[in-house]
């Protein structure tokens, strides 16, 4: 775990993209990934996602990647945790089943640093809150998202179905309707840290 | 300053409130607001103000304190550094000014916590942003938001003018028409720390 309230930031140019094999999304619709997500609460409990916030920078301004599926949907890399998994750990193995290499010698050196937020889902439904509501005894999921700080180097393959996009903090703030809330309050999550722009 | 994840709330029933004197806004509308803004400016520089989130618990949900003036305007207590002046300092200054009592035995000992967001206004305007967007180079103000930990039991003297209203986290959630983009999204900043609710 890596605390400091100061980040460095690396260009965008810095880092190099290839592709690999495609992920496919498990659900093929909304509906579709409730009612799995409803099986596998029975067996196993509430779901623990954790889901990583990579900066990059691009005009001295502060840029997240994000995983486009489609043309319009846009989601934090990341993933849910198998049971009784440690959360860096697990945060680690979905970032290298997403965007790390075939070849292990390739796969970056990820730093998880602190948790930002946490979002609960207290039903079978997609909304999601900044806290647990009172009277949800048994929230559904629990979903974290994390700081991870980008080495000034790296090589991200990303899935042949998904897209890579560096987003400024300035598309995504106040934008609920393209990113909905968890990815749209993300500039509010980061305002604290102080971004160390490093041009190479 | 106090750095910890796990933050204990007390009920709102565990505090005392008294009054005194009203303490009046300087400015009677928005125009005048922003025209001493751009007087100080002139003379001082960026204008950094700190504000306190208190927090006590109602029915095992965390509230937060916000001072009302009149019947609508909610603000968060705390104000304008002095040029120079200390942020922890300062914002003690300040709560004791809002809400301390006139005997200083009586004055909470604040004990403030982590800085939650960061927000910049880069014009002589009402609109606050949570990075200093790109380009602006002379931003006029910086506002910065701290956890202030509460002891079990303190008195606070609320100015005649203004009322002291705990307003649950779940009121606040996306409701930027009430309480402005600033304090509707505290509860995505407070979302990763653990409230740990003492029921005394």
């Amino acid at each position: 775990m890596v605390n400091s309230s100061v980040v460095n930031t690396y260009p965008l140019s810095s880092y190099t993209f290839g592709t690999k094999e495609p992920k496919m999304e498990k659900d093929t619709s909304v509906a579709d990934r409730l009612a799995r997500m409803k099986v596998n609460y029975m067996k196993e409990g509430m779901r623990t996602s954790v889901e990583a916030i990579l900066l990059v920078q691009e005009h001295n301004h502060p840029h997240i990647l994000l995983l486009q599926i489609g043309n319009t949907f846009c989601k934090l890399p990341g993933g849910r945790l198998k049971p009784g998994e440690n959360e860096i750990e697990g945060l680690k193995r979905k970032l290298t089943s997403k965007l790390g290499a075939n070849s292990p010698a390739l796969v970056p050196d990820w730093k998880i640093g602190e948790c930002v937020a946490i979002w609960w889902r207290p039903n079978f439904e997609t909304i999601m809150y900044p806290y647990c509501p009172p009277h949800i005894t048994k929230p559904k999921e629990c979903k974290k998202l994390f700081l991870v700080q980008l080495s000034e180097r790296e090589y991200f393959a990303v899935p042949k179905n998904l897209k890579l996009l560096a987003v400024p903090l300035f598309e995504l703030y106040d934008n609920v309707q393209r990113y909905g809330p968890v990815i749209s309050t993300i500039p509010q999550q980061l305002s604290r840290f102080q971004f160390n722009m490093i041009t190479t």
